[in-house]
């Protein structure tokens, strides 16, 4: 039965239950399209109530279209003596993600061309795919490629590669208004642990968390295959995007590396400084490049849309990347739990991020005859008073409480809790509600 | 009688001249409102024409409203012996600024409440107020505290806290155009030396300077008590304020620190600029925050003025900072004319900074038959020769003498005579004018 | 005969041909007027078909007019021994350029004060001029200057200073488009072999090798008298000033030293980022100044232009500027050639360096089938596929090649040729050709 979002106490994910929602996913072999998709999605949906999207073969996406469906029932490569030496039932990285259906005897001369190894890591079995090239082929350690003796090796593919669909997963959280936060996970990676099993456990665990949260903003979740899936989205949603006010890509979340931040196209977006402040101090923030996950295609100059990335080691920035050593060994419960936290964090930020408008402009208002401020004089006065007379001084309408932060030196947590204070004692309100309210009004009338 | 600014020698205020002055104001025991201000008032008097305002108690301020006046006879804490441990007469400091008039007897431990003390500085008398809440208190070195026997004391304070006005001095001087300079100094702390008979005497010293001189700018003086006197002032000229070009306040000018300028709200406002330009080499820029002197009012975002301030050392900045060690020993008659020069010298850089507009502007005007350039081709020019080349350059109208000296490297003098020269000989001239003529004639007609 | 611009090997111009160049123009006698600048012109068309105007004394240029012609026969001091202890025909240097006709005899007192050495350098003659005030004068050795004796010595200077006209060199290289870009070298100065004859052949050389070139922009090399002379072609041309894309002033190219741009008066003009690009590892970049050569005009405030300038030590930079020292022996055919070289690197990076707009660019377009991308997926992308994903992204019409190669930290060569594949393959198009040919077919009908 899946879940549905009723309240109980805030489950914050800890790093445990993060990491073995990780694991549960781990063994499952997804591809762009297939069963392992739908089985993921499914269990998805054991937490959060999402919707899944089914879009068939052939459906045209911008400059693509979706491919056939994929389905392995089974792969080996059998050598001369009987034995199967690449076995897809060990390891789901062994079978090149669409191989096509295949039986066949080939020479070991043969095969090699079908043959992929890591001369460098002879320990582990490389992760390849051929998506839009019908083929197939086979990954193996370098090791146990070294040790194939000539002969006739029999090649084993069943399964489908054939007209079908591709799904994936969507989740809305409506909150107070409709500008939407968007945040993306690649559900398409098979036994990967980091990728993205790391990714899909902490988006799952953040949406949870959101949806027992107030929210000013709405929220939607997407669990889809990388490129094709997230075009299929962006083609499905066009209309939509322009409620898009902040978007971030979950990837890469449990290794042991430090935070990374990679900046939207724009760079000066706010979700970048959102990003920049939240990860100060415990990662590092990365200038914008259009490699990487699906920011690729969010970033691409026709959406060219606010969305950032959060990783830990960044793509191509461990050694264990695209191999069968990003296995659960890679990931912490520690690790994960901070990715959590930092989503929470930045979804925070988010929602506190507001621009103010000084009601009581010229001058300082009284403070003390409110019981905001000290009433003897002549001493300096206390951290959340200087945070009092900052947020008055600035809130002109234009600056956010985190370029008040930034501006300041004082922390974002203090001058919001100012901007509270001072909202209730009727000194402060966020810009733009006024004219909102004004203009519902005059819709009325 | 009062001074009238006739010509004289050029009084530019030596050191010891404005240590003196200073020494004049110290003893007074001024507050925001009461016979202290005007004391003080009077004494600015005798050498600039101020003319004195008195605003009635009660009067709205913007979000505040004129005080009762505060006068007080005497005020003394009289021990078990009959011996007057606390008393006003031997310092001014002794009473908290505003308490009200009391008569009582209380014992020690229902005294101590109201006892103000700097463990940390037991030989100091803190400095303290209480303006809007009605209360009275006293300040006491904290060895003297300690020797301060159980038993009871008797407690008096004569005098009046009751409907009157508050005092403020302003003094404007014409220039030959109707945009403003603002001169702000706060005038409502007691026997505080630094804070603030330093600024007093270098705004007195300043303002009979500049009315000896020529002047493009007109001049506004304003002597008023911290934050009610600056909201009065600001409320009662809120027409005016569209002409001020450039404000600062004046304040903390005799301590010997280095010079200190804090930026205006704006951070690029051209007295911000001027500033900076100023105290180079010799002092410090800080940046803005809403925390200090007037500049809190002036620069709150309902008026926004382009206001720095100069001090010495800042506002808590040093040890003595509101206490009794704030005395007549710790400013400096150097220290006090470097700060006038310093304003003196920010005048001057107000006055010279103009836009020019080349005249001349298709290639380079033969600068050599008018005499400004050196007649024998092949050598290297001279500095002042580079400087004519810079001003005729830049002088597109939009450039100031300073935004030149910034991107040539050559001094603001030297730039600033190369203009002189340059306008001299039909060069150049300031930006603005020929428009503003233009325009007068289309009046009249 | 003069040089038609006929196909034939490429002239890249080797260091020793560009030498002999330089050379050969190194002996004559030059000024911003007379006999020199035309036989400097003659060798000049040698090579490129340079057309050669004349403009009569007396036509106003803005505020100069042009000046009367010069020329000079001979020129000699004569010591009371009857020896030719200065003569013109060992040095031009030796007589002040624009000397009037003379014919006198005077004490050693009287002649001394027509006399220039270089006290710091007794072995060198310096190189003067007096244009604009009719005197005459001679230049000499220190250590010579020192062996003159007392007594009566004759002075001569025959030749004209009258009527006549200026003569500068204009050559014109249509592109496909008529915006222009702009080279500027100075031909007024007589045997210093560095300033400038090395910008003289650096400039013939390039525009012959322009000339073979294919373009997409006009090219313009404009060889004339420094000051008065780029003053006559600024009003003579000063309609066709708004086609003007780029400038480049050339000279002092031959001398050891470091190459230098130096950015024009905007200093953030295209031709400022190409200039830093080019010179980048090489050279260094200085900021703009309004002295040294033609820029001087170029730059003023009247005109604008967008004109850098390439040298390699700047004027005055190197001791023997302006004196007999700037010989054959300071320049060096490796110099000359990286100069040329450097010259060639910006005209292709000019002409390479478009803006593209993203036919596709919702999402990435399928490379892969485009034989533009590996298939095999999993693996990082080769430097050529990061190039064509950057210049996908960024091309929205508003970003150059450059702008992408400083945001993606990729080479410039890279990117362009990533950019002129997926150009081939329908995905870019250059900006504004779309708009352009839509007008085009609008005026039309």
């Amino acid at each position: 039965m899946d879940a549905t979002l009723t309240p109980r106490a805030h489950a914050s994910g800890s790093g445990q239950e993060l990491y073995d929602f990780a694991a549960r996913l781990y063994p499952i072999c997804r591809s762009i399209t297939g069963a392992g998709v739908r089985k993921t999605l499914a269990i998805v949906r054991r937490r959060v109530p999402l919707v899944v999207h089914e879009v068939p073969t052939g459906t045209r996406v911008f400059d693509w279209q979706v491919p056939d469906e994929w389905n392995v029932e089974d792969a080996a490569v059998v050598d001369p003596d009987g034995r199967r030496v690449i076995d897809f039932q060990a390891h789901n990285l062994h079978l090149v993600s669409y191989s096509e259906p295949v039986c066949a005897t080939l020479s070991l001369e043969e095969l090699s061309a079908r043959l992929h190894t890591l001369p460098e890591q002879p320990e582990w079995i490389p992760y390849r795919t051929s998506y839009y090239r019908r083929t197939w082929g086979f990954c193996m350690r370098a090791r146990e490629r070294a040790a194939l003796r000539p002969g006739q090796y029999r090649v084993e593919v069943t399964g489908s590669l054939a007209p079908g669909s591709l799904t994936y997963g969507e989740l809305a959280l409506p909150g107070r208004t409709r500008d939407e936060v968007l945040f993306f996970t690649h559900i398409c990676h098979p036994s990967l642990a980091n990728d993205n099993t790391s990714g899909m456990s902490v988006a799952t665990h953040l949406a949870e968390w959101i949806a027992h949260e107030t929210r000013r903003f709405s929220y939607r979740f997407v669990f889809a295959p990388g490129t094709i899936g997230s075009l299929t989205w962006l083609r499905r949603n066009e209309q939509r995007l322009a409620r898009v006010r902040h978007a971030l890509v979950l990837a890469l979340l449990g290794d042991p590396g430090a935070l990374t931040y990679k900046c939207s196209r724009g760079e000066n977006n706010e979700i970048d400084e959102i990003g920049a402040h939240v990860v100060a101090g415990r990662g590092s923030v990365i200038p914008f490049s259009p490699y990487g996950y699906d920011e690729r295609q969010l970033c691409s100059p026709g959406f060219d849309l606010p969305a950032g990335r959060l990783t830990r080691s960044v793509n191509n920035g461990y050694p264990q990347y695209h191999t069968s050593a990003d296995d659960l060994s890679l990931i912490t419960p520690a690790a994960l739990q901070e990715s959590l936290e930092t989503c929470q964090r930045i979804v925070e930020v988010i929602e506190d991020n507001a621009r103010y408008l000084n009601l009581s402009p010229k001058g300082e208002p009284r403070l003390g005859a409110r019981g905001l401020y000290g009433n003897v004089g002549g001493r300096s006065p206390a951290e959340h008073e200087h945070a009092m007379l900052w947020m008055l001084n600035q809130s002109d309408g234009r600056r956010s409480v985190l370029d008040i932060a930034r501006r300041s030196g004082l922390p974002f947590a203090r001058l919001r809790d100012a901007a509270r204070m001072l909202e209730q004692a009727g000194l402060l309100e966020v810009a733009g509600r006024r004219t909102a309210r004004v203009n519902k009004r005059r819709k009325k009338s």
